[in-house]
């Protein structure tokens, strides 16, 4: 396998060869991974990513051939490549778990250590975290507006191949049921699906002989793919080959609520009234909603959940926050920003209702009564910490987050943050 | 090196296993990637990801564990298991060449053997040029903005850690001077920069401390980060540090316009007469253009170049348009696809402008003067063709494309495709 240590800006180790230099390289840092604000329009965020950026962190280890690369570039120095030949981050991690929502300014990863050692982490720990939070927030959207039908995703040739992959798993975290993503299904156990694409139909004589090869290799619980000819002549053939207990039809183009109906009524008419009708094409969480009264039974969404539907990256930060105990922050632009380890909790009415978040600085919230905790370990001294949550279990985290904050916090236009974040406390 | 036969969408695999037991999986076929129309407002897209995608082609091999993995889960029969652990694609590619320009329609990529061997490539085809085309494009746009001035690609912690890798070599393509990801400048050679964040800034007990270990480790050839806290003190600071022969001073926040032109004239009264300014933060073409008057040296590039500005992805299809030398077409939907292998060629003045791509489908263009055959062998029986372009070359091919077009072609705002595409022949 190929080291991820090259997954970095050039400067993160410029800054390194200096730090080692200068001695400031070992002093004890604090940084934070937040997002300024939310995308326009959103309600919220979701995390994502976590579980596989502790593996990456694990994994992050300066090669011969990188550190030979480096220097041979001139990129670094021998004491640096000496230093980089090393590395193993031997820092503490903790953060919001995976499936947890975040709003501006929410601390979602702490990272502390030596500056060395955590300042080579910034590229990686960004992209994991930017790329994989905003497709789960754009899958979860689009599940809150398929309200309860499944959806499948199938955006894999949208966006670059690895990426493909991290955003199947981001989606299935969001709570789409199946991906169409082999390497998806291999690396993270996420249930695949697929039967077939217009280029199956066009291949063979008639759609007759295409839809009768499928059944014939997979069997009545397949999906017949009905509109690379005439919809209404597509399901008539497709249920003369595979008879009214045929598992469902598939419809990826035209006027989807039309066609919804129209293709029931027939199905319904020829006795296949268990037949199912997927739909995909062009959906997004707008799209899916609007079908909402229409009898669709499955969305395949693609393009616009890869690319987190008008939202391609989560807009987080990594910022450091404290140098040995001592609060930091950029005073040149008024951000905001405020300096110092936070912690960080939700507060609830007693129905368990999400009312605020509040954001400490340099010390914790008073506890009040129905209080939950963000921050969780997630390394120390370099490990990961055991009982790291499976994709599944932080899957069902989102759920119960999602039924945990305002109403008002669903819905798909544009609004405030639906919970607020209370900052208090150390200015640097 | 994990296998890549799994970036692979599941119902590629279903069709693969209907086909061989059908026995339609031998038919000779011939596979098209085109855009139906080019991102709303765009006038050109850039062919890119061309380079990669044909050793990614090569390497496309199902090792063990993949077909394992295919076979535990009930994906694959045997006989497709079987065939499966056998593949090597042995057919033949033809493609527009790395750094052309792409209209609505043109056959950028043409992928010719059995049914079985092109099916699966589908996804890994356009999951490259999906994301290197539509980096390209956003990236081409935004040194046509810079108008010769340097434009530094830093964009990596926006996107998934692999796609910035991909898309460092995009923008590199387009024309960008430098990347920040160090993979990306070993994997491609592409020069790399980066110096210090605001980071390096607040671990040190003053900025004049800073500046001084930067300076003592890299040498008065670095860029200092003047922004951290008052950007007229950063500037005497880095001048005092450096001596009026620094390179360059780099400004990441604020009104760049404003700050720029101050800087320019702080610089000048300190004597640094030839230090650069490099500018960074939320540019995208649009900033950058609107900087063209300003004493800008440089600019940095980030978030809008690795989500491709407003068009994170090229709407490039995979679609069947010839079986055993019979021209197909999906039927229902009025899309204007043109079944049939197409030849494409653009026609230019005698001055070199181009005026129009003329494409043909089961035929080829009357050939007149000044015409340029725009595909390329790529593939011969599945080995790659030599003299395959460097990457160095493709960025020069780009440069000339984008002389060629007219002028008009080259604006940042909507407007029509630069060039019309002329498609005739061969409906199915």
């Amino acid at each position: 396998m190929t080291s991820s240590a090259l997954l970095t800006d050039h400067y993160e180790l410029t800054m390194l060869s200096a730090a080692l230099r200068d001695g400031t390289a070992d002093r004890r840092c604090v940084f934070e991974v937040f997002a300024r604000r939310l995308p326009i329009g959103r309600r919220y965020g979701v995390v994502a990513g976590t579980g596989r950026l502790l593996d990456l962190i694990a994994d992050f280890r300066f090669g011969a051939d990188e550190v030979e690369f480096l220097r041979g570039r001139g990129i670094v120095d021998d004491t640096t490549a000496d230093w980089l030949a090393n590395y193993r981050f031997s820092g503490d991690v903790d953060g919001y778990a995976e499936g947890e929502l975040f709003f501006p300014t929410s601390p979602i990863l702490t990272v502390s250590g030596t500056f060395a050692e955590c300042v080579v982490l910034e590229t990686l720990i960004l992209s994991v975290l930017n790329h994989d939070c905003a497709i789960a927030a754009a899958a979860a959207r689009m599940v809150t507006a398929a309200r309860g039908r499944p959806v499948i995703e199938m955006g894999s040739r949208r966006t670059q191949e690895e990426a493909a992959v991290a955003a199947a798993r981001a989606a299935y975290l969001a709570g789409f049921a199946f991906t169409s993503n082999l390497e998806a299904g291999r690396r993270y156990d996420i249930p695949t699906t697929g039967t077939a694409a217009h280029a199956f139909t066009l291949l063979h004589d008639s759609e007759q002989a295409a839809f009768a090869s499928q059944v014939a290799t997979l069997g009545k619980q397949t999906t017949l793919l009905v509109d690379t000819y005439d919809i209404a002549q597509g399901i008539r053939n497709a249920i003369a080959v595979a008879g009214p207990d045929l598992r469902a039809v598939r419809i990826d183009s035209g006027d989807l609520s039309v066609l919804a109906s129209e293709s029931r009524a027939l199905l319904d008419s020829l006795g296949a009234t268990d037949t199912q009708i997927v739909v995909s094409g062009d959906l997004d969480e707008y799209a899916i909603a609007a079908l909402a009264a229409e009898p669709v039974d499955a969305y395949g969404a693609g393009t616009a959940v890869v690319v987190g539907s008008g939202a391609p990256t989560a807009g987080l930060v990594y910022k450091l926050v404290e140098v040995e105990g001592r609060p930091v922050v950029k005073r040149s632009e008024n951000k905001g920003t405020v300096g110092g380890r936070k912690t960080a909790v939700r507060r609830h009415k007693p129905t368990g209702t999400a009312v605020e978040e509040v954001v400490v600085s340099l010390g914790t919230p008073e506890p009040q009564p129905h209080d939950r905790i963000l921050q969780r370990p997630l390394m120390r001294d370099g490990e990961a910490v055991p009982g790291r949550p499976t994709l599944t279990e932080s899957r069902e985290h989102l759920r119960q987050c999602l039924i945990s904050i305002p109403w008002e916090g669903l819905k798909l236009s544009a609004g405030d943050p639906a919970v607020p974040v209370i900052m208090s406390g150390g200015t640097a």
